[in-house]
C-alpha cells in the first residue's frame, strides 16, 4: 500500500500534464528565440501556457509574470533585489515579514541583516495568521517591502492577504505573497487586488518541478537576478524550458479546474478524516477550522514525537510530513488524486500506531 | 527535410536521457529531503547521478558540485556573490573578464559596475583566445575574480583555461570558467587543475533544459545565492528537480562515452564541410584551424547579411544561428546525432543561397 499524503512538500506530476509536456524533450527541442523553424514551431505553446497562467491570476498584460526555476528563486528575487534597489543606496533599509515564512524568505532575510539590512519577524496571532491592522505598528519610513504568505505550508491556514496588501498600498509599502500554498487552492485576481508581488511553483499543484513564477505589478519591476540574453523581455536570462512551462499551463489549468470539483472530495475526504481524530483522545488539531485551504490538516498527537508517528506511517507505506508550530506535529496533505480508501486506512494505521507508540511510552515510563 | 545545426543554442534530449527521466514525473516524484518511502527510493538514482558527474569531472568528493537551473543561473550566482563576498565590504574592487564571455556574464558585470564594482574586459588576440600571460596586466591587488569561458559559442575556439587558472592562482586570485560549450567536448579534470569555479549546463550536451551546475573548489565556496531549506547541503534551495538531475547524469555519461567515437564522426563531417566552404569565393573560415571543439564552425559570407543567409537556410529546412564576430557571419554547431547526407544536403542549399542571395545583391548595386 502506498498513500501519499505530502502533497505540500510536492505532488505528482498530473499524467496529463506529463502528456502534454512530452514533445518539447526529443522533437520540438529548438530555442525559442532563435531565427528558424526550431522557434516558430514553438511560438504558439508557448503562447498559449502564459496566456493561461495570466488568466488563472487574472493579471494584466501590463504586468509581467516572469518564468523561473521555482518559488525559492522567486522569493530570493524580490528579497535580494529589494536590498539591490532600495537598501543598498541607503533609501530604506528595512524588510518586514511574518515569522512563519517559508525557508527561502527567512534565510535571505537573515544574509541581508548581515548585508546591512534590519528584518522584522511579526508573530502570528492564536489562529495562526497575520491581520492587516497588525502591520501598521511595524511599517516605518524606512520599510522598503512587506512579504508574508498566503497560505501556510503546515497549518493550511489562508491569511488575509487582500486586506494586507491594499493597507500596504495605502501605506505605499511594496508589497510580496509567496503563494506557492495558495495556488490551484484558492481563487486569485491580481487585477482586484494591490498585491506587487507573487511567487508560485509548479511542482504543489501537479506541475513539474524546477518551474515557477514571480509576477510583478507594472511599474515596480526588480532588476533582474539572473543577468543574460533576452529571455522573458531582458527579466530572465536562460534557455526557456519549453516542457516545463508548457507543463506549468496545463498544470494551471487543471488546478483551477479541478478547484471546485474535485478539491471538494479531498475536503470532504479530509473533514471526515478530522472528525475522526478528534474523537480519539490526546489528539489536538492545529489547523483552523475556518479560513483554511481544502488539504491540509496540521494535528499534534499528544506524547508523542511526530518523527515515530511518520516513521509507523511510513512503514505502513504512508507519506507525511513533520511540522515545526509543535514538536509532535505531523502534516496530513492531501490532493486530488487521494481516495477514500485511502483515508480510511490512514485513519486505522493513525490509531495502531498511536496504540503501539503510547504503548512504548507507557512501558518505557 | 529538417537538419538542426543550433547545437550551440541547444539540444535535442538524448532518447535514452529522457527514458532514465521517465520514472520520475508520476511514480517516483517525492521529496528526495523528505523522511519517508518518497525520498529513500530516489536515494539511489540522485546519488548515481551526482557520483557521475564527479567522475566527469574529476573532481574531488571534498569539492561541492551544486545542482542550479543552468549555466546563466551558475555565471551569475559566480558574479553577484563575488559582489556580495568581497566587493561589498571595500575588500576587493574589481573583476576581470574576456570580452567574449557570455551575455550573462557580461550583463551582470554591468549591473555590478553600476553598483560599485569595476570591471575590465580583455580583448581576445588573433586566435580570437586570451593567453594567460595577457592577465598580468590587468589583475591588481584589489582583483576578487577573473571569469573566462572555457570554449566559445561561436568560433569554439578553445582557450587555455588550465594555464589561466594556474597563472591566477599564483597571483591568489579566485578564477572562474563556463564551461557551458566545454562539457562534453573536451576532457576535463578538475583534480589537475587550479580552476576555483567551473558552471555547466545540460542542455548544451543533450539533457533536459532547465538544469546545470556550478563547481567550487574546497575553500572557495561562495554565500548561497538561493536560500532556504537544506537541499544540496543548504548551498542551494529549491525542491531537488529529480528528473532533471537523473537526466543530466545520464546525458554527462552518454556525452563523455561519445567523445572519442561519436563526437570524431561529427569532427570529420565538419572539416569536409569546411574543405568544401573553402573552394567557394568569398568564403571566410573564422573558426581557428587548431584549438577549436569538434563541432563547431563559424563562417562569413562577404557582402551577405547573415539573417538573410539564415532565413534562405531556415527554408530549407536548415537551422543554424547568427554570429557577432562578423555581420555576415553564421554558426554552424554539429551533433553526435548529424549526418552525412544532413551536411551534403547543407552544402547544397549553402551554394544556392549565395547564389540567390549575391544575385539579388548585384541586381540592387
Amino acid at each position: 500500500v502506498r498513500v501519499y499524503l505530502d502533497n505540500n512538500a510536492t505532488t505528482m506530476v498530473d499524467p496529463q500534464v506529463k502528456e502534454a509536456m512530452e514533445p518539447f524533450f526529443s522533437q520540438q527541442y529548438g530555442d525559442p528565440n532563435a531565427l528558424h523553424y526550431g522557434a516558430s514551431e514553438l511560438s504558439q505553446p508557448l503562447q498559449d501556457a502564459l496566456e493561461r497562467i495570466y488568466a488563472t491570476l487574472n493579471a494584466s498584460h501590463d504586468d509581467s509574470v516572469v518564468i523561473t526555476s521555482g518559488s525559492e528563486e522567486s522569493n530570493n528575487w524580490v528579497m535580494m533585489h529589494t536590498y539591490f534597489d532600495q537598501i543598498l543606496s541607503g533609501e530604506k533599509n528595512h524588510i518586514l515579514l511574518s515569522e512563519v515564512e517559508s525557508p527561502s524568505i527567512i534565510k535571505a532575510a537573515k544574509f541581508l541583516e548581515s548585508k546591512g539590512a534590519r528584518i522584522t519577524l511579526l508573530p502570528v496571532n492564536s489562529d495562526g495568521i497575520i491581520e492587516a491592522h497588525t502591520l501598521k505598528d511595524f511599517i516605518t519610513p524606512k520599510t522598503a517591502l512587506v512579504s508574508i504568505n498566503w497560505v501556510n505550508r503546515e497549518s493550511g491556514a489562508i491569511f488575509p492577504i487582500e486586506h494586507i496588501a491594499y493597507f500596504c498600498e495605502q501605506k505605499g509599502v511594496p508589497f510580496h505573497t509567496d503563494a506557492t500554498h495558495a495556488m490551484g487552492k484558492i481563487p486569485m485576481s491580481l487585477k482586484d487586488n494591490a498585491i506587487d508581488y507573487l511567487s508560485f511553483d509548479a511542482h504543489l499543484f501537479h506541475g513539474p518541478k524546477g518551474v515557477g513564477g514571480l509576477y510583478m505589478r507594472k511599474g515596480k519591476e526588480l532588476s533582474p537576478m539572473l543577468h543574460g540574453d533576452n529571455q522573458m523581455d531582458g527579466m530572465r536570462a536562460g534557455m526557456l524550458n519549453t516542457p516545463a512551462i508548457v507543463g506549468m499551463g496545463k498544470a494551471m489549468e487543471l488546478a483551477f479546474d479541478a478547484m471546485d470539483f474535485e478539491m471538494q472530495d479531498a475536503k470532504e475526504l479530509l473533514e471526515e478524516f478530522e472528525e475522526a481524530l478528534e474523537e480519539i483522545e490526546g489528539v489536538q488539531i492545529l489547523s483552523p477550522t475556518n479560513r483554511r485551504v481544502a488539504n491540509t490538516l496540521c494535528v499534534s498527537f499528544d506524547g508523542i514525537d511526530s518523527e515515530a508517528m511518520l516513521w509507523d506511517l511510513n512503514l505502513a507505506g504512508i507519506a507525511t510530513s513533520k511540522g515545526t508550530i509543535e514538536p509532535s506535529s505531523l502534516v496530513f496533505a492531501l490532493s486530488r488524486f487521494t481516495t477514500e480508501e485511502e483515508m480510511e486506512y490512514t485513519l486505522e494505521a493513525v490509531k495502531k500506531a498511536l496504540k503501539r507508540l503510547r504503548g512504548i511510552s507507557t512501558y518505557e515510563a
